[in-house]
């Protein structure tokens, strides 16, 4: 099927491919060409390191009746606060048209770098200018940013796993060797981090960075004790490698204390900590930053060639919340995640119990459920889809694909009145993917 | 100076470093800590290779007295569409909220995509469909993810000399070598790109690809004939690079027919041409794009690890550009620069002729101006900081640091009343900066 209209007066050579082929009709070899071969030797070596494209984990063929999903992490989309966003927009647009249309700069709107300094600085006990700050295309753009600064092809980077999928993508597509570090229910483990460090000393090879999710973990909804951050941080001093704190969830937090960060532990010494109002306002702002020392937020921004994300939408959020909208806004939806949290805990304990064991997050999107070794996974998978429930198979979190024995459910989406159906559908497809006996309840269950 | 505040319950050894410091204390050594030695050990080999951050060319420190700027390559900041797109952002908003708070993919939003695969598609006569475009934050963002998909470090591109510093330094910090291409007055020559392909291949190197803008370039104005795009294909053609066709400018024409694009030229085998909303719009969206073959733009897609830019971003202008607004507003603006640029040809003849030679552009934002070698260039710079006048120094566009005889003036950000003035002192300038007799006529004006 050939689309193309006529051309320009182009040459004999050049017509026989005036027009785009689709990449079915290339690889029917319909349209012969040079370039499908250019294009292969053209490649950067990062592009193999990168592999296929990051777009959800977990993402598959349309399943046979619609699912409730309990895949995505983001947030709920019945308390995304529109009218405050555009009216935020337009009061921008109306006073500071000029500057909000023109370009920003690649650190980012001044405005919203200081109120960013003043909000992390109060949280973290230090004291920050705009100086610290960087303004990122959401906190994916932050890690690239982060990455494309300090790795080169062959470094090696440590990572919990299990870990959120997208990072390990942008570390590993800078050809970095990715070395990850069990986690126990508590999160990262001191120990084990330690001995990883020591085991690539022994093959000669020094870590660069630590990624680390530190606050209601991605995936597993756990949150590092002060007294494990510390050792990490003292590890992290002594073998001279950069921390880099994804703090992604640490707003939406249901109940405890705060736990000091590793940059406020380390007042910001070789710690870059990352932030983003993709999980407290919404993802399709893409504002992020990093908080750093004025050392490292300079060499960010020298890494930077986009020329800056849009200052309109870096100014509206900075108008949203300096007028307090966002703390606001924060209170009514950490409420909102409470309660599906608990309504999906509670589904569990009554539909699920039997096959699962899980730990109840004190805060975050995630449930990270372990499942009793006779579900089988690939059976759960199809059982899921004809019941009609999404989650994520653990495998899309651990660097070498272990992990099929876990399953995350993201409460943070879903509708909350359709929590219980949700998971009402797993234990039926629990059920059925079930091989042996009953597993005995003291296995299963929500753990201590 | 210690600013900082009391932190929580850290260790001694970190108790020292509760603070961030500034530079200036780290450089005077008044803050002992492990971070600057650790950063700069940590730092990849892409920092060295892309050196100072670029925020625009020329900046200096501040002139005596407030100058007339002609610097910046930015629209009419007059003509800024603020009611229409304040209106689109709302209308989105209300009409399809939570995609556009959501994310929304690394190749951008569908309906924008169909809409410039059309636009593309008929101006170039090539069938498009939205497989073919993906979105990118501005043309930077473009071009940083084409060299990320297409350069290894040692890889040689190849660019015209002068060329926009911006792309200059994005190749370099792929650790990639830029090999320039000298041009004359009517742009890219090519038998000088056969010369650099051919000196290449003797050193045993293949460029990998040619960066090139061809319409209305940025600095010099001039826009490639078809028959040199042809050539130039047939270049690229044989010895097997790609073409990445910067087209920032291309529809800001003055007069004179549109010339075929390669990409049009080539039915899109072997280019990628780049455009954005930036010159014909607004800076501040930072809407770009890539058209490329569908292969090509997956495996861009593939490099992207941001998540994508503002879905509300790119819906407000899909809105605003589906309503037929944005050929509105164009032949607005575009009448704006003709006029500007009469304005500042007309005063360049009455003030400047004696010292400089340019060529009209018949599109674009920029006069590029070849001064007589009697006029002392830094003796030029300083006069005109003190008449109060701003260009863009002409060594900023070139590689190796030549071209300080020529100066780069933007008539498109400048207010229109003000342009003569800003000329009048330029010639000011002009005459305090030159040494030696002063040139016959024969020898400037403006070039034929």
């Amino acid at each position: 099927m050939i689309r193309g209209r006529s051309t320009l007066g182009v040459p004999a050579w050049i017509k026989r491919s005036t027009r785009l082929a689709t990449n079915q009709e290339r690889a029917a070899g319909a349209v012969p060409n040079w370039e499908a071969a250019l294009l292969e030797q053209s490649l950067s070596r990062r592009v193999q390191a990168a592999g296929p494209a990051y777009w959800g984990a977990g993402a598959a063929a349309p399943p046979p009746i619609p699912p409730i999903a309990l895949t995505g992490g983001v947030p709920d989309p019945e308390s995304l606060p529109f009218d405050d966003l555009a009216e935020a927009a337009r009061i921008v647009l109306e006073r500071e048209g000029r500057p909000a249309l023109q370009y920003g700069g690649p650190q980012g709107f001044l405005g919203l770098r200081e109120w960013l300094a003043e909000r992390v600085g109060r949280a973290d006990g230090l004291s920050l200018g705009p100086e610290n700050i960087t303004i990122t295309n959401g906190s994916a753009g932050a890690l690239a940013n982060i990455c494309e600064t300090f790795l080169d092809p062959g470094d090696v980077v440590m990572a919990e796993a299990p870990s959120y999928p997208g990072a390990v993508r942008t570390i590993s597509a800078q050809g970095a060797r990715l070395e990850t570090v069990p986690v126990d229910a508590e999160g990262l483990r001191p120990e084990a981090l330690a001995e990883t460090v020591e085991a690539l000393s022994r093959r000669g090879a020094r870590p660069k960075l630590l990624y680390t999710i530190p606050n209601f973990h991605n995936p597993t909804g756990a949150t590092l004790s002060v007294e494990r951050r510390r050792a990490v941080l003292e590890i992290a001093r002594r073998h001279r490698f950069l921390i880099v704190e994804d703090d992604a969830y640490g707003e939406i937090r249901f109940e405890g204390e705060r736990v000091p960060s590793f940059f406020a532990l380390s007042g910001g010494d070789g710690v870059l900590k990352v932030g983003t109002f993709s999980k407290t306002l919404a993802t399709g702002l893409r504002v992020g930053w990093v908080a750093a020392a004025q050392e490292a937020t300079d060499l960010l921004v020298r890494m930077r060639f986009d020329m800056g994300t849009s200052p309109w939408i870096q100014r509206l959020v900075a108008e949203y919340v300096s007028r307090g909208l966002l703390d606001r806004h924060l209170s009514q939806v950490v409420e909102i995640y409470r309660r599906k949290r608990d309504a999906m805990a509670t589904a569990l304990v009554e539909h699920c119990a039997p096959y699962v064991r899980w730990r109840l997050p004190s805060g975050g999107f995630f449930l990270w459920l372990e499942m009793d070794r006779r579900v089988q996974p690939e059976a759960l998978r199809e059982a899921a889809a004809e019941e009609g429930v999404a989650y994520v198979s653990g495998d899309a979190f651990f660097v070498d694909r272990s992990g099929r024995q876990f399953i995350r459910l993201a409460y943070s989406f879903v509708v909350e009145q359709e929590i219980e159906e949700a998971i009402r559908r797993l234990g039926r497809a629990l059920k059925r993917a079930e091989t042996g006996p009953r597993p005995g309840a003291s296995q299963s269950g929500p753990a201590r």
